[in-house]
């Protein structure tokens, strides 16, 4: 039985999303068909990458992943199959897949689409949707296309190398007010080297990592790697995006001594 | 294996929605159900209309289309189970189904019940699901009641006939601010028998029909006939209706020469 | 085959409902997963009450219902699983399940988690779901974890008793703009015996209680004690929450004579 996911920026308030359901059931009455989410910001890659990345290492081995995120077809972009750490993820290739893999360790890269040349206003029914059935039919995925060495990349901010400082910024903020950041643990591995730190947000510092929101008093910070290998700070029963006036691209540094 | 859709204006914070699909699953356990949307707002027969219309022929033949919007039971309206294209649709004759086909060419019109002896104040469980499952289970759908003639019809804007020009309106706004219109292909073709047109929207001409976004520029203006068959206008990557101020209603114009 | 249901506050926009459903099919893929609402109001443990206690007995029976709602982890509740007229409930001890039953009337607690030993910041992961996933495989429930004899009460408004006269709150208004009260049908057979009643809304009065909306004409206010077991009242075809401006603990009162 195949598991399907579906990762869009369609809504559900029109007939997009049910649309792509009753197009894939015909073709696979049997199809396990999952909403990662249909609620992504309008061309939100960001957000998209974010959802996804957390989301689909939770799936089935095997698990397609359709995405269509701006992909209503602005021409600029090509469209992708790829295969990634044993999961499928067909969309469009205008850099979401790009922080899936913050290595870029995608395993293969199908081109199943060319920029401008787009079969319709409704690419994720027209083609992607065609992709994802061949390989939920066992099609291999290098059967589905042309192979492609780069994927397009989106927007990394990096920070200057320093010995005792790891800076990122706010990338996402969920709807309880938490904190999703782009340090991730192998940089604070890697810098760290298990050295006392301190998380400055304004005027609070955080100088531990929690295992859960309990380790802390209501109105507590708490600090921790998330699923998808991340820094996220939050506040127990708080909202500490709001409180603290976070927004995105707002800067986190880590001081270690 | 039965697949059902369901299109209501139950909303997904209340308990209706899932009330319903345990009512359906505690009958047929396994049943595929598919949320066409939730979210028509409460009485909008012409919103559930558009989006059932675009979304249902795209599921296999034989799916039971379930539409529960502004049935909670003025106490005006009949109940109707319908057979169209086989599919087959069950929900309040309020009109939403006239708009399903613009020809009023269904096939079966059968009357589950009367308005003003609705059973209960949640229809959608207590008298649409019942016919849901019958149908489901095999039963003709003659043997669910009453065979009716006519359904109700909403309004529907009637241009007067003109050799040159072919007048429509906006008769929905999807979340992309693209401009959906009640001009059909059939009419396009009939008057303008291929000739040149010109689709005026404000100072905008449009003067060719696209197959994709990307055959404009970004900011630039397609039409196409969607998936229903109506005239749809959109702005790749931008927000038509809010830029052109164009609403529900609006008047929309086609010359030919 | 399982049927499990989610009742979260979640949201859908972000990755946490999907993670869920991923965890739950890489365990039992062939499980039929039913959202019962992700829209709770974060920490709005009476909404998630309302929902769940009127859309659970819908399903079949042996049904396992996951609640995640003010789970976050503030640390001061200990974790359940719960069995309940035959159903199954997991989730955090924080007061949503004494909601489900006016009696306590609960076949059996389980202790599954305690306070301020939460394992993770995802609860619903990994606390909730693995007892699910134990329950869906058939382990007896008292295998779970350790039996507990009561569960935490959220405050219910009691009136002081009077003989002829039964008062109530609003705790609940839907998105219709209907009135959910806390009156049982119990309380109105035990303190009305059969006499003639008059329900008291500012102004109006409603003598009667109502099997469905049209019952009444356009405008007309109806009552009825909904499947829940509590007095709901509506307007046919209006909002009544917004026209009587009816908000939260609103006082309702029926007078018998």
């Amino acid at each position: 039985m195949s598991i399907i996911t579906l990762t869009t920026d369609l809504g559900l308030k029109d007939h997009y999303s049910s649309s792509l359901k009753g197009a894939l059931l015909r073709q696979i009455p049997s199809a396990t068909i999952i909403d990662i989410s249909h609620e992504i910001a309008p061309y939100d890659c960001g957000q998209a990458a974010h959802v996804l990345g957390n989301a689909f290492h939770e799936f089935p081995i095997g698990t397609i992943h359709l995405v269509a995120v701006a992909s209503g077809g602005s021409g600029m972009f090509n469209h992708v199959a790829i295969k990634f750490q044993d999961h499928y993820f067909v969309g469009c290739d205008n850099g979401v897949f790009s922080l899936l893999s913050p290595n870029n360790k995608l395993e293969q890269i199908i081109q199943i689409g060319l920029a401008g040349k787009e079969p319709s206003t409704f690419l994720a029914r027209d083609l992607y949707l065609p992709a994802v059935i061949k390989l939920a039919q066992g099609i291999p995925i290098e059967n589905l296309g042309i192979p492609q060495t780069k994927i397009s990349e989106l927007f990394r901010t990096i920070s200057p190398p320093e010995i005792d400082v790891l800076k990122g910024v706010v990338v996402y903020i969920d709807q309880f007010n938490n904190i999703i950041t782009n340090i991730t643990g192998d940089d604070f591995d890697r810098i760290g080297k298990g050295r006392l730190f301190i998380i400055e947000v304004l005027r609070e510092e955080i100088k531990e990592l929690h295992r859960t929101y309990g380790d802390v008093p209501i109105g507590g910070l708490v600090a921790f790697f998330n699923s998808a290998g991340v820094l996220e700070l939050a506040m127990n029963n708080g909202k500490m995006a709001a409180l603290f006036n976070l927004k995105l691209n707002s800067i986190i540094r880590i001081k270690f001594s």
